[in-house]
């Protein structure tokens, strides 16, 4: 995230700020930031926008450690993954002189520490901002900007849709991805091929991380867990009968849904045939 | 497969059959083969080995179809998936004069068709061969050799040892898959990133194969559907229960048990880094 301000804004100071010790230490020495402050008040009273980017269930506790140190004027945006909740915490812990808006960029890797620090991380990708009737305008647009010149094509949704929308995009896969390690034995893992390591990938992510999201999202995440258990509920019932006229149908048409999205990400030039 | 022989084995002569004119035509085209038989009985009169690879429902029939043909002492195996079928079918149609083992090379991808075929679709992967105690010992000794030669490493296991470990590894993940697609609009899908992508792939195979692999392996991937579905269903609870420490040891063994799988896999460069 700083590594990617600094080479796109190199005229912006970057102050940094984490709670451990020992991470600001490795984030001096790596420099990834132009300053890294040691108090999260210090590290925000000077800034034009802050950016969060923490583990959702943290935003309401340091909301309101920033609240009071926050300049007049000032933007506050995130970088969680889910996006109502986010929105209520704004609103209740920030001052009605700082500017909130939620920010969702799809980039990042299961891979997580300073050392794993990218300043492309945001290129050829799409950021997300949540807005609702009460977002300040003019922080949209500056919020638009700055994601723009990180490399980002930047689109707009309420917090509802947005965390509806990536329940069934990231979160389910990510449960699916989990309930498929742990239903089976390492030992019997050995011969996975490139198929399993595939759908199994996403479920290397931080588990704090990740669990602050599932619990953010919970309605529309167990509303997609009953879908997909319904839909293996489905599948099991065609192979029990041994109906295969069923077992193909069903394939087929997960077949046609996956190449009907493959289609479009190609036409839209975010997938490389 | 015809073409990795050809490569690999350049003074044999490989004979190809399909049952569709049209397939025959474009496969003599196209060369994959020394000679493109009319007939199945013709394709394997004066075989030394047969490799069937159609689904695995159609074993029965094949070979039936090609058992009065079979030179005396010729090799019969497929490529089939699964194999405790393979092998009951096997004993029940082909003559005692000919020697059936299974083999189950981990390869191929989702796409199919002859414009697909690869010379090297076998380099650097696993062949499974499936024997029993009435297998022939020189027939398998025959079969390790010619994996071995077409870039295979070759494992032996028994057709229901194969078939458990299968239905974990591969047909449950194909299984989510769909069911993952099929739960799913694809409307909502179009901010699907590269998570998404990657969990869903393996449904875009042929619904035809997968169907034949499912209803063979039926009792596996039934077991497989109910333990990922009492996963999920664990992932629910703790998600309705707000319960952050148990949906976070969830998600950490998931974690754990699949970097232990990707370290393994590293480690005998299977997988690079």
């Amino acid at each position: 995230m700083t590594l990617a301000i600094l080479r796109s804004l190199p005229r912006v100071k970057v102050v940094g700020y984490t709670h451990r010790t020992a991470t600001r230490r490795r984030a001096r020495q790596l420099a990834v930031a132009t300053e890294v402050a040691s108090e999260i008040t210090e590290s925000v009273s000077r800034a034009d926008l802050v950016v969060v980017a923490t583990p959702v269930c943290s935003f309401d506790e340091i909301f309101g450690a920033i609240a009071d140190a926050l300049p007049v004027g000032c933007i506050v945006t995130d970088v969680g993954s889910t996006k109502v909740l986010a929105h209520r915490w704004a609103t209740k812990r920030l001052p009605k002189t700082a500017y909130y808006a939620g920010s969702h960029p799809i980039a990042g890797s299961e891979q997580r520490g300073v050392e794993f620090a990218r300043d492309d991380l945001f290129e050829q990708t799409t950021c997300i901002l949540t807005t609702t009737k009460q977002t300040n305008r003019k922080a949209v647009q500056t919020l638009r900007r700055f994601w723009s010149i990180l490399g980002c094509s930047v689109k707009l949704m309420t917090p509802a849709e947005h965390d509806r929308i990536f329940a069934n995009i990231s979160h389910l896969p990510h449960i699916m991805a989990a309930a498929l390690m742990n239903a089976n034995d390492v030992e019997e893992l050995k011969l996975a091929s490139q198929g399993f390591i595939d759908t199994s990938r996403v479920a290397s992510g931080p588990a704090n991380i990740w669990a602050d999201v599932l619990l953010t999202n919970a309605n529309n995440t167990i509303r997609g867990i009953d879908r997909i258990t319904a839909e293996l509920a489905k599948l099991k019932t065609a192979i029990k009968a041994q109906n295969k006229r069923q077992i193909e149908k069903l394939l087929e048409k997960a077949r046609d849904k996956r190449r009907a999205l493959i289609n479009y990400k190609m036409k839209k030039r975010e997938l490389i045939p």
